[in-house]
C-alpha cells in the first residue's frame, strides 16, 4: 500500500533525535539550564553580523520578483562565480562558476553527487567514524556501503585497511574532515598517501575512483590546516554547506563542486544537474543564494567553540577521561571508562548529562559530545563529569 | 563512470528552457520590451506586502539561532499547525499539524509523496495536458507513467478513458487543477464522478488508489470554485507550494498533507518522512517556514493576472483564434490555426512572440502561453498576433 523501505526510514528516529527529545522533555521538568545537552550538532554561535546585514540589504535593495524568483537549476550564475573566485583565491585552483551546483545544504549535495555517479553494482566506501546518514544516502541510492576502520585512538585513515577494502566495484570514497563525530582533521601526509593509493587502484582497475569530500566543517578549525582535497587528488567532488560556518542549518544552502580536473567533468556536472532535477530540487533557495554571494569572503568566529573545546577537552583529560584531541568541528569523542558506552550514557543521564553512544557513528567504546553549547553549559557540566568518573573508580 | 540516466535528465534541457534562453539572447539584441516572452511560469506579481513585512519582522524579532536553526524533519510544529488551522477554516476539514510535512516546494512534495507510496510494479496515472516533470518524477521513482487523455477542447477529465486506463497496478492518479498548461479548473461534478469511479476500482482491485492533488495554483482563480479534493475523496494526498500564490518560486516552500481520513494515514506520513530523509531533504528552509506562518491567511492579488487573462483571451478569440477558456492559473492554451504547433511557434518568432508547443504537455495542436507578464506585454502583443493570423488566412 506504501513503500516499506520509506516507512522504515521515516519511523525509526535516530538515537540522537531520541536523546534530543528526552532533553526537551527533561528541560520542561527541571529547567533548561539544568540539562547538559551535548547531543545535537546545532550551531550555538549566531550567524555572523555580515550575514544578518546581507538579509536586510537584499530585502531592501533587490526587487522581490528578482530576489525570490526561480534561479536556473544549478543556481544564480553570479553566486556560483563568487564561490568559485573565493575557492580559487584560497586554494590556487581554477574552478569556474560553471563547476558549482547550488544545493539545499550538504545532505542534498551528497545525495545528488551519489546519484549522479551511481552505476549498478557500485560500492561506496567511507572511513570510520562517520555521520550515520552516509549509510542511508548511499544504500538508498543503490550502493553497497563499505565502512573502513580508521586507526583506533587517532581516527586518522588506515591505509592498509583502505587498500584491502577497495575492489573492482569501488566507485568512490566519502571523506569528512574535519570529522563528525571525532573533530579529527586528516593530516596532509595521510591524504597524500591516500591519493597515491587511489591513483594506483584507478590504474589497477582501469576506471576512475572518486573522492567525495564532505566539508561542512571546513572553516571550523582551531589552527590545524585543512587540506583542500581537490589539490591533492584530481577526481575529487566537493560537497559543502553553510549550515555550520554561517550558522544557517535551517536555511539549507550549500553546493556541489565538480572541478575541471575531474575526469569527464562536464558530463558529471550534467549528471549532477539531472540528479538534482530527478530528486525534486528545482533550485537552491534564492534569497539564501544571494546572502552567500554577499558574504562569500566572511569567515566564522570560531573563538566560542575553541573556548568550549579547550575547557571540555582540558577538563575531561585532567580528570582522567581518555579523549580524541579535536582539531576542528565542534565534536569530541570521549572513551567510556569501562568501554561500555550504553551504560556510560545511562549513568551520565543521572547527572543530566546527555551524550550519544559512538556506536551510531561506528566509534565503538566512545561517546560523542557536541560542544556547540553555551560556555556555562560546559563549565557547569565539568563537576558532574567528575562525579560520574568517581562512580567508575568506586566500581 | 557515472549515471547515464542522470546525465540524460541533466543534459536535455526542456523546450521551455530553450525558448527562455532564446528570449534572453534576443532581448540583448532588440531590447527586453520588444520581446514578447510567454514561455515561463514565473510570477509577475511581486510577493504580497504582508510577505515582505514578515521577512523584515522575523529578521528583527527572532533570534538568528532560532530563525535559521534546524527544524524537525516535517517542519516547525507551530507552522504546520497554522497551515492545518487555515485549511480547516476554509474547507471544514479536520487536518492536524501532524498531517503536514513541510517541503522545498511542490516538486519536492510530489517527489516525496511518489517515493513514499511506491511499490514494485506500480502505475501512476495523470490526465492530459500535464506538467512534463510528472513523467520525470514518476518514472525515476520506478512507476510506469500512464497519461490519460482528457476531453479534447475542454480538457475536463474523460472518465471513460480514465476507467479504461485503471488496472490492478494503478497506485495513484495525479490531478492538477487549476491546470498547467490549460488554466482549466476541474468541475465539481466531474470530480465527484471521478471519486465514485476510484471508490469502485478500489473495491474491485481490493487495494487503495490514491489521488495526489498537485495544487500550486489553488489560489490563482478568477471566480470559479476549486473543490478541495480531500473533501470529495478520502485517499487524497495534497501537494502544495507557495511559489505561485506568494510569488516565491525561488524560495522553495510548500508542503505535503496526508489528511487523517487517508487509509493508514499515520504510516503513510512516516513513509513521507522517510522519503524526505532519503532524498536529502533535512528540513524545508526555516526562515521561509516562519514567513508562511505569519502569512498563512494572506491571499494573493490575482487582479493583474485576471486583467491579462481577459485582455489576452478576449483579444485572441475576437481575432478568430481558438482558445481553451482559462478559469485559473496564468496559462492559456491556444490552438495552432492549422494544427501544426511547431510551425506556429516558428512563425510567431518572426513577430518576437515566444510561445511553447503543447506537445511537451501532451496538448497536441495547442500552444501554451504564460500570461504572468506585464500588462504592456499583453497589450502590445495583440497586434502581432493579429498579423500572425493574417499570414494563415493568406495561406
Amino acid at each position: 500500500m506504501y513503500s516499506q523501505e520509506m516507512y522504515k526510514y521515516g519511523s525509526q528516529s535516530s538515537v540522537i533525535r531520541q536523546i534530543f527529545a528526552y532533553s526537551q522533555a527533561r528541560a520542561q521538568v527541571i529547567g533548561k539550564k539544568n540539562v547538559f545537552d551535548f547531543s545535537l550538532g546545532n550551531p550555538s554561535v549566531p550567524a555572523p553580523k555580515a550575514v544578518r546585514d546581507a538579509y536586510e540589504t537584499l530585502l531592501n535593495e533587490m526587487s522581490p520578483l528578482e530576489l525570490h524568483g526561480y534561479t536556473s537549476g544549478p543556481g544564480d550564475a553570479s553566486v556560483r562565480q563568487a564561490i568559485a573566485d573565493d575557492l580559487n583565491e584560497r586554494f590556487g585552483t581554477d574552478i569556474e562558476g560553471g563547476n558549482i551546483y547550488m544545493t539545499c545544504g550538504a545532505a542534498a549535495a551528497l545525495k545528488i553527487a551519489l546519484c549522479a555517479l551511481y552505476e549498478k553494482g557500485d560500492e561506496a566506501l567511507t572511513l570510520t567514524p562517520f555521520f550515520p546518514e552516509y549509510r542511508v544516502f548511499t544504500e538508498s541510492a543503490g550502493y553497497k556501503f563499505v565502512p573502513v576502520e580508521s586507526e583506533y585512538g587517532t581516527f586518522q585513515p588506515d591505509l592498509n585497511k583502505l587498500e584491502a577494502a577497495i575492489t573492482e566495484k569501488t566507485k568512490l570514497i566519502i571523506l569528512n574532515s574535519p570529522n563528525n563525530p571525532s573533530g579529527v582533521i586528516y593530516n596532509r601526509d595521510k591524504l597524500v598517501d591516500l591519493a597515491q593509493l587511489l591513483y594506483e587502484k584507478q590504474k589497477e582497475y582501469d576506471h576512475p575512483i572518486f573522492i567525495i569530500a564532505d566539508e561542512p566543517y571546513r572553516e571550523l578549525t582551531y589552527g590545524k590546516e585543512v587540506p583542500f582535497i581537490p589539490t591533492l587528488y584530481r577526481n575529487t567532488i566537493v560537497c559543502y554547506s553553510y549550515s555550520k560556518s554561517f550558522s544557517l542549518p535551517g536555511e539549507r544552502i550549500g553546493y556541489v563542486c565538480v572541478p575541471p580536473e575531474v575526469v569527464s567533468s562536464q558530463d558529471i556536472f550534467f549528471a549532477v544537474c539531472g540528479a538534482g532535477r530527478v530528486l525534486g530540487y528545482v533550485c537552491a533557495p534564492s534569497l539564501a543564494q544571494q546572502v552567500i554571494k554577499k558574504c562569500v569572503r566572511v569567515r566564522p568566529d570560531v573563538e566560542p567553540y575553541r573556548r568550549n573545546r579547550d575547557m571540555l577537552y582540558g577538563g575531561l583529560t585532567r580528570m582522567g577521561y581518555e579523549c580524541i584531541a579535536p582539531d576542528g568541528a565542534f565534536y569530541l569523542c570521549v572513551k567510556a571508562p569501562d568501554g561500555n558506552t550504553e551504560r556510560f550514557c545511562e549513568r551520565a543521564k543521572k547527572y543530566e548529562l546527555l551524550i550519544v553512544p559512538g556506536e551510531s557513528f561506528m566509534a565503538p567504546g566512545y561517546v560523542r559530545m557536541s560542544y556547540c553549547v553555551s560556555e556555562d553549559t560546559v563549565r557547569n557540566s565539568l563537576p558532574r563529569f567528575e562525579m560520574l568518573l568517581e562512580e567508575y573508580k568506586e566500581g
